[in-house]
């Protein structure tokens, strides 16, 4: 059958993706060889790191023109030829911008049937989840009363962080790209302050809202913010260097902070690469669920209908416009 | 009696420090009130610090125009008004550039008789030594078969820092200024390699000793060095961040590495202030008073005679052209 939507990058983006960057295609379903199972994907994940994939320049590889563009996915089984799996089987893959794909049995995750909705096993209880508690909780290690300063206050890293570091009694502080957004932080994540990183003078606000320093800055940015936290932490900061959002769209690296900042704070700084914790999701989840349940952590989801949307949805994300995880629907669950 | 010596502060210097920016001046030998300790002079360290202290930017604070300098010492008592000192005992303070201090009893400690030369309080067993075992043992836990690289190679910092990596089993590099120097790394001190970054090419050598990368950087003078080695980094890479000699002698602060290396090796960065682990000193001397005994850690010193000869000596060490520690010899010890 010649139904398997994908989306292939077109080219590499100048600078902010634009859809036109991408193509949408229709190629065959692919056959599961022996061993293999055939997954339709319900939920695919747009993630920032994917501007530096089709950049050439990710950790986990680049994605070239004329390749279907990856990405982590919530799938249904529909056929397994491994007896590890059957038709019917929630699980979680790279299955990438498509409508169906084939795995070895060894690149999928049986979707725990406690994560609910579905799609939480991409965002709260998934791969921005697992950052946000490796950073914050593994590395950071909070301490009640810690003032947390989260950029990109609401997307899937920050908002977990946010939520997690009220939860173990830390004043969190985030930043974020709108006053709808800063809104939200506060009303619905429980930010004690956010700030309008477009329209407020940020380190005026960080001097006001963090009058005894920063103790712990989660990264999600880089540049100028990065710079600005650097100059603020107290004795004794952790900072997470997570991401590079200021810098996704751009070809150059900014500098960071002058070391002798971080030697004054005596700060210890954790490079967070999420794959590496991939053995201790478990651990996460089991710690993460209850909170989930009881509502003390809770994720918005900006979810785009369909895979031919995805491109612009993507656009949207990485022009900061989404409100809340981008996800991309692209088949019923029932 | 008007006997006490004195180095003051003549200018803050502008660039690399010249003897004219002191002046040797003769004072009133200071009298203890009660509760005080006056205490003469024996060793005086001097210490890169320093010239932060003079550009009135050190976290310890600034020394002005016209005030003795600062600094530590081994100092004999001459006369104790506090129960706790006799006349004759030896003691660590911050005696500065003089000939005779006087002191509350809360700022003496007695150096331990086990360390001989009793100078050693000043370098290897002393707040060097100290910097080195904080940065490298509690800081960058070392395991063996790590790729240690050590920049200041055979300062007192650099010198304990690389004896202790070689005695748990690292592979460790070093970067010095002269081949003289180099060659004392690798003949005296043991380092594996030693890198003569006026006349090599750092980038390459480093990757010619270090193909797998670099374990734990032990950095004492940020700038270009600091960023050859984050390029260079092994994945779980251990950066100390701990001085800025590259920087002390100009008024310019260089940005640090882009935070995307630091990323890309989950490095965990550490600012080092030594203050902090003072409560720890006991634990550093004992664990390294045998290394001493035995021999696999040693220290050059290299001692001026007499504290009017404290200038010059002080601005060699700026330019680099001191060959171990550097310390002032003030009165004999007998």
């Amino acid at each position: 059958m010649n139904d398997n939507l994908q989306v292939q990058l077109a080219r590499n983006p100048a600078g902010v993706p634009v859809p036109e960057d991408f193509t949408v295609v229709t190629a065959a379903r692919p056959q599961p060889a022996a061993g293999e199972v055939l997954c339709q994907t319900l939920y695919l994940s747009l993630d920032p790191y994917m501007r530096s994939q089709i950049a050439g320049r990710h950790l986990s590889g680049a994605v070239a023109p004329g390749e279907v563009m990856r990405g982590e996915t919530v799938s249904r089984v529909v056929e397994s030829r491994h007896p590890g799996f059957a038709a019917g089987d929630t699980v979680r893959c790279f299955g990438g911008w498509q409508s169906y794909s084939v795995h070895g049995a060894g690149e999928l995750y049986r979707v725990d049937e406690a994560i609910q909705p579905v799609s939480y096993a991409l965002s709260v209880l998934g791969m921005p989840g697992l950052t946000a508690y490796a950073g914050l909780i593994w590395q950071a290690e909070p301490r009640a009363g810690d003032v947390v300063v989260i950029p990109a206050a609401i997307g899937g890293v920050g908002a977990t962080a946010g939520q997690l570091a009220k939860i173990h009694g830390c004043r969190v502080i985030g930043i974020a790209g709108s006053d709808e957004k800063c809104r939200y932080a506060v009303d619905e994540l429980g930010y004690d302050a956010c700030i309008n990183r477009r329209t407020e003078d940020i380190a005026a606000r960080l001097d006001q809202l963090c009058p005894q320093g920063i103790d712990i800055f989660f990264d999600l940015v880089g540049g100028e913010i990065l710079q600005l936290a650097s100059q603020r932490l107290a004795v004794g900061a952790r900072v997470i260097l997570c991401g590079l959002m200021a810098e996704y769209n751009s070809n150059t690296r900014a500098a960071g902070p002058e070391p002798g900042l971080w030697i004054k704070a005596r700060a210890r700084v954790h490079g967070l690469v999420v794959y590496d914790f991939e053995p201790r999701r478990a651990e996460f989840i089991n710690a993460c669920l209850p909170y989930v349940r009881d509502g003390r952590l809770q994720m918005r989801e900006d979810i785009a209908a369909g895979l031919a949307a995805a491109p612009v949805a993507f656009c949207r994300l990485m022009r900061g416009e989404n409100l809340g995880k981008a996800l991309v629907k692209i088949a019923e669950e029932g």
